[in-house]
């Protein structure tokens, strides 16, 4: 079988691997399309060669299909449509506090351990989630990144005729704004790039571009001065940071999506005043899951239209380099097939 | 009768004034005690010159007896011991989504309009709490603060068992740290000043000298490995917000007390990685002035070792005087009567 190896220094090679059988608990997956995580780009850049072990296969937002199963499996069988929630939680302490998928010695599947841009991928079966028979294996790849985005959702406690600003058009920020819409909440997105503003716009959703008009102001107009009741603050930079605080109204929720590698100046004068709530948000539970698999396979929103491109497991070196050079794209899949 | 007048500039004044009859839906209060807060102190320093309106008489941290009432007040009648809770919503609006106590408009008494450091007062019957017949008037002049401190611990959602961090032990942290008891938390204080370790210390509480000791390491200690649930960040110092987010753990909330005027660093990455909680809290709702009357009228607590000295109306510049020069004095009252 192939399989894709990040050596360091922005490569990747494809290499020829032995199929393992799955051992007990295990099963081993047929390998569908795996998408690339914006923590893979990280990788590929060299910026997590302290954590990732090189050389390393990485990935771990996949769908697939059952193709063996170890001793002791039994909820799962050969020929299954699965995904994968990639989270390691057997070093899990009561100091954890059940929080299993933030636990304090919580791995990474695809990071910390193989992932899944190869064709054939063993993993624990308690990481397995079923998919329907008629769920799109190509769709299936976002059900991680969207699990993210119906976590964070989740988080920020959204409810149906509220108002929500996604700050940020990326991949993410456009999940976190479709699972907003789902829940009936009345969605802005801002974002600064052209491209995605106008992608934005064609998925229906109302877009400011804050470079180009007063982001609060309309955002007041448009709730009659109550502002937003949640912010969901994807950008990562300051200046979206800034605007968190001053775009929600009284007992407004930011939710924080973006990772913020060091301190930040944030308005705390204005948690006071409002009595605002600050949210952090990693990874997903086994609910959030659930939620992105029912959005996933009753596929009413246009999901499809985040993914940019796919390409097949031998052309992932071009694969990463054409995301280098597409700033505005969005999602791109590994065909593993 | 006397009342005291801010006059600018570190001065206060006591002038005779005319006893007025209360308008119709206020009523005239025989003011009892009227502590001084932090608030009070800023406005002495000449801090809010521009907002408080010179000259005025401020004060809200008070008790007293109702002394007339005016047309159309039923609720309440002549001899009633009563509290103010010194918010004036008359101005708000649906913007405000309900949240009097903190509508845009919101006016405060006692800053924004004539306050309690007088003898006779006339306030909107709507301010006022009955006080039962036994409670102690001295001690129900702390309500008011008590309430804030009611207040951070709802926000805070703080249950029991859960462990506590109260970052400051002045007069607001100490309240916190009852409150928080009251709930059944496990309360850890953590003070600089050694005068205060050792008031906190006689009041039962297990009290850490950051300076000192490392209290994340001890609060570690303290609960096998699982940091704090709830931290209240009183101290409003640099160091003290810092420390917050190392000394909660996984889903720990962090509740701001103190008001910081600009933006400060805070490390959002502990956001995201223990998915904690930032929470907001200004002044306090009806339900915190009822849990706070409760707590003072039951009189379980040292609430009576908060009050480091009591002066009468016409010493009030010596009070203010003596604030700036006992730094690890808690709470001073004026003595109204």
């Amino acid at each position: 079988m192939k399989a894709t190896v990040y050596a360091g220094n922005k490569t990747f090679s494809v290499v020829e691997k032995e199929i393992e059988a799955p051992v007990a608990g295990d099963v081993r997956i047929k390998v569908a399309y795996c998408g690339v995580c914006g923590t893979d780009v990280h990788i590929y850049h060299g910026m997590m060669d302290k954590r990732v072990q090189i050389p390393q296969i990485i990935g771990h937002e996949m769908s697939g299909i059952i193709d063996a199963v170890g001793d002791g499996v039994t909820d799962f069988k050969v020929g299954d449509k699965i995904t994968v929630r990639p989270l390691d939680n057997r070093g899990e302490v009561d100091s954890d506090k059940g929080y299993s998928h933030i636990a304090k010695k919580l791995k990474f599947i695809g990071i910390d351990s193989p992932g899944a841009m190869q064709q054939y991928w063993n993993v624990p079966a308690f990481t397995l989630h079923k998919l329907k028979e008629s769920t799109d294996l190509k769709l299936a790849a976002l059900i991680e990144p969207l699990s993210v985005a119906c976590h964070d959702v989740r988080r920020g406690g959204l409810k149906a005729g509220e108002t929500a600003v996604v700050s940020g058009g990326g991949p993410i920020g456009l999940l976190v704004a479709l699972v907003a819409r789902s829940k009936g909440a009345n969605v802005i997105i801002s974002e600064v790039n052209d491209i995605r503003v106008k992608m934005a716009e064609g998925m229906g959703f109302d877009v400011v571009n804050p470079m180009k008009n007063n982001l609060v102001e309309y955002v007041d107009k448009k709730t009659n001065g109550a502002l937003a009741d949640v912010v969901f603050e994807v950008a990562g930079v300051q200046a979206s940071l800034d605007i968190t605080t001053e775009v929600v109204g009284i007992r407004g929720r930011i939710v924080l999506v973006a990772i913020y590698g060091e301190a930040k100046p944030v308005n705390l004068f204005k948690f006071f005043w409002k009595e605002l709530t600050l949210i952090g948000a990693r990874v997903y539970e086994k609910e959030d899951y659930e939620e992105s698999i029912q959005l996933i396979t009753e596929n009413k929103y246009p999901f499809e239209r985040i993914i940019t491109d796919t390409k097949p497991l031998d052309q992932i070196q071009q694969l990463f380099e054409s995301i280098d050079t597409t700033p505005e794209g969005m999602k791109f899949l590994v065909d593993c097939q």
